[in-house]
């Protein structure tokens, strides 16, 4: 085989040319590349708009106003905004540049990276200062771990199948499953887990190992579930049926009834959510439980996933709130490790139970080894961040964040009010809904998630009491500015929050009209009176 | 909604409790925790070993035993080895341990911590320096990056639509997308990718394109495909079959032929090695796109996902080597980050046609969004890991690399062979193929990944002949300790490397007996000659 091999590898003749230092310097010239990257990105981005209507079907233009996170739009809800074009990345994008030979002289490719990563790293303290609209907290130090990133550490396959390859960090993953499973009472002899890249790959996992339980298992997920569990059923080939809302974002107990009795014929997989990404509601996961056994689902008829990515390491800290506990049938829960805890990349936790992994590796014949997560190198670099933060704080340390994130969500939610701004948050939330601010500028400073009429700011531990104030004060001016003469018109979002929580100049917090009786009814009222 | 919050979170009265100092203290002082971690994990694993047969079906006890890389496992192979528990990653993990009140006074967290680390970084000081097993570039330097960690960095969703979450790195990534699409010869305007977590979420994806692309198409794939090809196809509900390969490990196109021709109702998904896993072969692109046509599958009845993980980016600077290029008709390449470049955590990139993401975003109207990434939030290092580096060697580096690595491969086969081992060297590729070492301490400490009868090193720019060299040493004096007499007795390992490669007394090379005819009809040998 290798005995006519030709050893002198040489750059084949047709691969197409890099970009030469002269193509290079052109581009550095321009006034694209001559100021901050990301800033430059965004102010881009701003110019080259497309106007679409959002639920234009089958059009091919569909793009999302927001982030993957955030994607579930309301079907009902025509909204006509600038979308920022796709391909328009490709106009500041950093291009890879061929070294020259005497690059090494002169020194110019170390200078031209430095520069670049300089102006970068400028650019992210930026960004990171003006943040509130996505559940990362934003606030760590992993200084002491800095001397890791030299290794290229990977825990490829199960956490708990030592793989021959040894720059792993297992005996960290472990540590935190343990500390997972133990939080959510599942004994370490009948858990299994892994870290995660993200709360999608959760949700992946969850949900397949439900269809892998139950084969012909129909999927239910309220309509509020995070856009990822839809993508599972799509790409497993799973029957779904979505189930409505409550206003507060949690699922319509009686609506699943119903169609939860419409599929008995065939098992059930749920994905309940302890936090959804929009409103930060709790599904009731006891009357979930109670319907199911009403229904006549017996426990080996139904699969739960619980979708905990935010919440679920918030709720154990929250006095009122319902258990999320192995205790109760349910078969996986997940949660994000770059949201609460923080981290400097995406990561999640996986927890469920041993006895369904054992079966799904009984299945998986062909595979003849236990493969059960989805990736197979994995970073090695997460659970020690992880483990690091949870050895930090503690279940105290998370109790006393918790707190603080809860507190200063109702203290922007009393200042939203007093300012007459229509706003929502859930009992066991710090997820704070109110209207979509017109001015795109103020928007992307404060990177804020937006859906359909309205936006949130969710309240980590990184946000404080003077940026709100901060934030609070640019809202009320940025509201002030979209109207020519400064009559702000209060925009009517009781669809979306309620009417007892809506500032419009019919709802006014639901002390000026009687409860509506049928949400859909609400028509366009908001220029009906005006104030200042 | 909020009105009736207790803002006063505590923590749950039946929250399971942490663990403390004391119980701590007991654990740190047994003579487990004494020791350095890694190396202790290691050798407590050899001591709770299982005996079970590879090839028992439905047993519940089948577990890996090697990575999750290498699963590929010939049915044909019994084997009887000893397999690690997995659960034994509970001993010798670190446990979290909940904060003292006076931590912070003490400062005996921190000191806890510093140790666990400092004796981390220890040991994989010592992991890195012996490790030719896997395909990883362990040579890397991203001290200039180490600032940007404090930053969590997250590109969510698409990485050419923008997010309104501020610290993303984009421009980097789209940068690394434009340097390989140039690469791969598709133009700027006609391709889209990511930067993904690993070769499995490659071709996780590019397989379910192939799916969206073609519902009822049947995935063919060779029996020495990455496990995570046919993990796809049960994912996926697809109909999939196995091909056979030659013993170089490339596709058998003979069989190819016959299993199209029988399939030939139905649409073709194809995926296509540039280096499989085990030993690097690279299969005939060109053959396979000539025998769609001989079958009479037309372009728009076949979509080719290829696999190029470890070589498909080491293929472009190799002159015999035929071409992956985009101006044949395939439909996506995909290739890790973290293998041949090098990089902190597993990553990889993803290349396909815009046409085709087209397709799938118009196709999955419920989601309201272009949502065409597997992962959601998705790690925003990565990319400027990636950037920096082809910044730094540019093709001319790569080039250099990999002529290192295939001179230093031909340096390991002509050792190897001049000490009587069988080796299998395919023309294309710096993967070396041998015997697997009996002795398991040998194949811990270099960090082997292993297969039924065989083991393989992958040659890597950060492998030196000196690192070679004392590889060799040691696999010479640890087959001699295998045998009581020293009578060392040279496996046969034909069926797995071929006659013309195997060094037993049978085969000598293919010097002693006529070629053949069938592989199977291989016996038991190895007893009848030895040599010293």
């Amino acid at each position: 085989m290798s005995s006519g091999l030709e050893v002198e590898a040489t750059v084949c003749a047709t691969l197409p040319p890099p970009m030469k230092k002269a193509s290079l310097k052109k581009l550095q010239s321009s006034p694209i590349r001559a100021r901050p990257v990301t800033e430059e990105i965004l102010s881009d981005s701003l110019k080259t708009v497309l106007q679409i209507e959002r639920n234009v079907v089958g059009g091919g233009g569909e793009m999302p106003i927001d982030d993957g996170d955030d994607s579930r739009v309301d079907p009902r809800v025509k909204i006509n905004r600038g979308i920022v074009l796709g391909k328009n990345m490709h106009e500041s994008s950093l291009e890879i540049r061929e070294p020259e030979m005497d690059d090494e002289v002169t020194g110019e490719m170390d200078a031209h990276m430095a520069a670049v990563l300089a102006r970068y790293r400028k650019t992210l303290v930026e960004r990171t200062k003006f943040h509130l609209g996505y559940p990362y907290n934003l606030d760590f130090d992993y200084g002491a771990l800095s001397q890791l990133q030299r290794f290229s550490i990977n825990n490829l396959g199960d956490p708990f199948i030592e793989s021959n390859y040894g720059v792993h960090s297992r005996q960290f993953e472990v540590g935190v499953l343990n500390w997972f499973a133990r939080l959510w009472e599942l004994e370490k002899d009948e858990y299994w887990g892994y870290i995660t890249n993200c709360g999608t790959e959760g949700n992946l996992h969850g949900i397949l190992v439900g269809r892998e339980v139950l084969p012909d298992g129909i999927l239910y997920a309220s309509r509020d579930s995070h856009y990822s569990v839809f993508k599972a059923a799509r790409m497993y080939r799973m029957e779904a049926v979505k189930v409505d809302t409550l206003i507060s974002g949690e699922i319509d107990c009686t609506d699943l009834q119903r169609k939860l009795t419409e599929g008995r014929d065939k098992p059930a997989i749920l994905n309940v959510n302890i936090g959804t990404t929009v409103k930060g509601a709790v599904d009731d996961l006891d009357t979930i439980l109670k319907i199911l056994k009403d229904v006549g689902y017996t426990e080996d008829r139904f699969y739960i996933h619980v979708d905990g990515a935010l919440f679920g390491l918030m709720m154990p800290f929250v006095k009122k709130a319902p258990k999320v506990t192995f205790k109760k049938p349910i078969g996986s829960v997940s949660v994000s490790g770059h949201k609460f805890i923080g981290c400097p990349m995406p990561c999640g936790v996986l927890i469920t139970r041993m006895k369904h992994i054992n079966a799904l590796s009984r299945n998986v014949e062909y595979l003849a080894s236990r493969d059960a997560t989805i990736m197979g190198s994995r970073n090695g670099h997460a659970p020690i961040f992880l483990w690091y933060t949870l050895n930090r704080k503690g279940y105290r340390g998370f109790q006393k964040e918790v707190q603080h994130c809860i507190r200063n969500a109702h203290y922007l939610n009393d200042r939203l009010r007093k300012v007459n701004f229509g706003v929502l948050l859930n009992e066991l939330s710090s997820t704070v809904v109110f209207e979509r601010p017109e001015d795109e500028a103020f928007v992307h400073k404060w990177q804020l998630a937006c859906q359909g009429k309205i936006a949130h700011v969710i309240v980590m531990p990184s946000v404080t009491v003077e940026k709100l104030d901060l934030f609070v004060e640019g809202l009320i001016e940025a509201r002030k500015h979209s109207f020519a003469d400064g009559n702000v018109i209060v925009p009517c979002i009781a669809e979306e929050i309620g009417h007892q929580n809506c500032a419009c100049s019919l709802h006014r917090y639901g002390l000026l009209t009687t409860p509506l009786k049928n949400a859909t009814q609400i028509g366009s009222h908001e220029n009906q009176l005006t104030f200042k």
